[in-house]
């Protein structure tokens, strides 16, 4: 017998966390496949383990293929996306330095805030919710400075739905000697993007949503232009634990402790990024613009109109306008309570506006679509809207039949 | 058929990554038990879903439950330990601030670190690796300074196997009206630590060492008296993602959205804390007392010294000392080649003069520790040294058999 006798009361029979069977349609989370919850639960190996470095190996290179980018300074951050957000920024800013931040939603505004903890002088160009930012004021505002360390922007804002055109922010990023750092959490592995072909210095995004992985580990990878900022700066990155040339050493061989990283969502990543390739990164984007389509067309023959521009709209999280009359929260209870849907309402200027309906990696399929416009218009018609029978399904179903 | 057909060649079938089978008696991560794995697994829900936030508030209380502390303000923050250590000084700590830091290894060196880049003046006490704090030198260094922020140190040093007296060092902090900040990342949940009797103001750790749960989640806790100096702060925490009023707003009432947490390590991490409860908080601490002083005994009688005085000895993380004339890299490769048994080898000072066995949650057993004697002797015996035939286990042996 070893140790003590138990000197407290047994306690009653744990809480057992069983999670409620979901289908998750909002910004993410999106649902993570079996094959990638099983590769999670495989057994904790040392940090340092030959197997372990080996797999950080293999995944550094599904990064890159990922982000369509051969930099060396490929890696996943130990935490949620906005540790990536502020390991992008940290590493490039030094206190006084020059932002030209593009804010049109909740997360630009978030880049803002964070250059400005990092000490930057921000200069905000600012869209409405619902709209791009627009490179010709990016351009305005840096012919203004004449010069910038960073120009930063979210791709796909999770807020607003808008997807924000790249390479001319890039190539005016770059014009005026500044880096462009773009944020790709909602857009990575579900909508085109070219880190490399576009120019972009600095690119992160989390595991959650297009990759399907379970949260907590956040790939980002870093252009020869930016590593060349982070090599040059006077002083260390504000914070310790995102420092890049700290992070670089568990990453690049010989794999070195810097802290210790989240090894099972390491394992869930990989396995998650082996499914992308199986599927293939250009057909996965295809996939997600067809049933974004089929989505969007089954909206709006249910009388919900789209809030963004086609030219503009993020195929992986579509942003809708409530109906006149409707109780936005009623309607995603519905959804829940009958059906464990999941979609979001909005953000900010937009809360109880909108709704914000995610097709991202594993939840976005034909199935999802179609179980979503059927309670949708069972939720809208219970609130007296005047719907017809099955118009969203028969839409949706319509474009998913095109070749 | 969704989606255009694949342009790109079907890839070979990928890596499957199956870790090999491993004992973690390293310095952490420990080994998951297998319930915890599983909980770990299972599907990931939406981070508002009324599940999950119920099951964030159950969380918590096991948190105060392990802290021994009924803070309010306890939680886990979405990172690694040391994302938990930049949390608990970046929080408190404004610029030009003073720090008054017990450095007696590579830990409490990395807390100096930390508090450097927060900009704060930090003064260093220091004692030899191997050695505690002096109570007596950090009184000193408080009373020339009049009056300090903080006093930090680590509990459980992991580079040295010292276990820091705290109480001491609290009431001199507060006498001089400074916070008390200690890392217990090696020893939570190992050895005694009593947050709220000790006096301390803020304690953290990590998930994947006493615990026994993956990495890449660190509980966290702020005393009142903490919570008075981050609420009256003047300027803004260093980083957004740690803030944590900011983080508070996920764990209070009504929970909202900050960032994205990990949510399957949530699952895992209350799992974890439900087989502490069940077998009793005190209990568990009894047995790696016990457990820790069997593996004292069997390495003593191999002829390998333990490296520190029987008062200040860690008994989660156990540093002895490299016999003369042994290789410690081929002891720890044998180890590891034939028995799949992880150990870890000395850092800075101390590298290739030490080793480091830890003792942690599922690690700590009675089966760990016969095993590894009974290699550990292979493994010196290979390389010459006179070991009489199992002396290390017999000694073991004898001190499990103790009442």
């Amino acid at each position: 017998m070893i140790g003590a006798p138990m000197t407290q009361p047994k306690p009653a029979a744990p809480f057992v966390f069983d999670p409620p069977s979901r289908v998750l349609l909002g910004p993410g989370p999106s649902d993570v496949p079996a094959r990638v919850l099983s590769a999670l639960a495989r057994p904790t190996v040392g940090y340092l383990d030959a197997s372990y470095t080996a797999l950080l190996e293999t995944l550094q290179q599904q990064l890159r293929d990922l982000f369509r980018a051969d930099y060396a300074e490929t890696l996943a951050v130990t935490g949620a996306g906005t540790a990536a957000m502020e390991a992008a920024l940290y590493n490039v800013l030094e206190v006084g330095d020059t932002v030209v931040a593009g804010v049109h939603g909740y997360f630009g505004d978030r880049l803002r805030q964070v250059a400005e903890r990092a000490g930057a002088q921000v200069h905000v160009v600012e869209a409405p919710w619902g709209e791009p930012t627009s490179p010709a004021a990016v351009k305005a505002k840096l012919a203004s400075l004449g010069t910038a360390k960073v120009v930063c922007v979210p791709h796909g804002e999770t807020s607003t739905g808008v997807c924000q055109p790249i390479p001319e922010l890039a190539e005016a990023a770059h014009a005026h000697g500044a880096l462009m750092v773009v944020d790709t959490v909602a857009s990575l592995g579900g909508t085109e993007f070219d880190t490399a072909g576009w120019g972009v210095d600095v690119a992160y995004t989390g595991a959650q949503k297009c990759i399907s992985a379970p949260p907590g580990l956040s790939p980002i990878t870093f252009s020869p232009r930016a590593m060349e900022v982070v090599r040059q700066r006077k002083t260390p990155c504000a914070s310790w634990y995102l420092d890049l040339l700290g992070n670089l050493t568990v990453w690049s061989t010989p794999h070195k402790y810097h802290h210790t990283g989240s090894i099972n969502l390491v394992y869930a990543m990989h396995e998650a990024l082996n499914i992308i390739a199986e599927e293939g990164l250009a057909a996965r984007v295809d996939r997600t613009a067809h049933t974004a389509r089929a989505l969007w067309a089954g909206l709006e023959a249910l009388g919900v109109p789209l809030s963004v521009e086609p030219a503009y709209r993020l195929p992986t999280l579509t942003a809708a306008r409530v109906p006149d009359g409707v109780d936005e929260a009623r309607v995603r209870a519905h959804l829940m309570s009958e059906y464990g849907v999941e979609i979001a309402g909005g953000l900010g200027p937009l809360a109880g506006k909108i709704w914000r309906i995610g097709l991202m990696g594993a939840s976005c399929s034909r199935r999802n679509v179609m179980l979503l416009l059927t309670a949708l218009e069972e939720a809208l018609r219970e609130q007296g809207q005047a719907v017809a029978t099955g118009a969203g399904a028969a839409a949706a179903s319509a474009v998913f039949g095109e070749d």
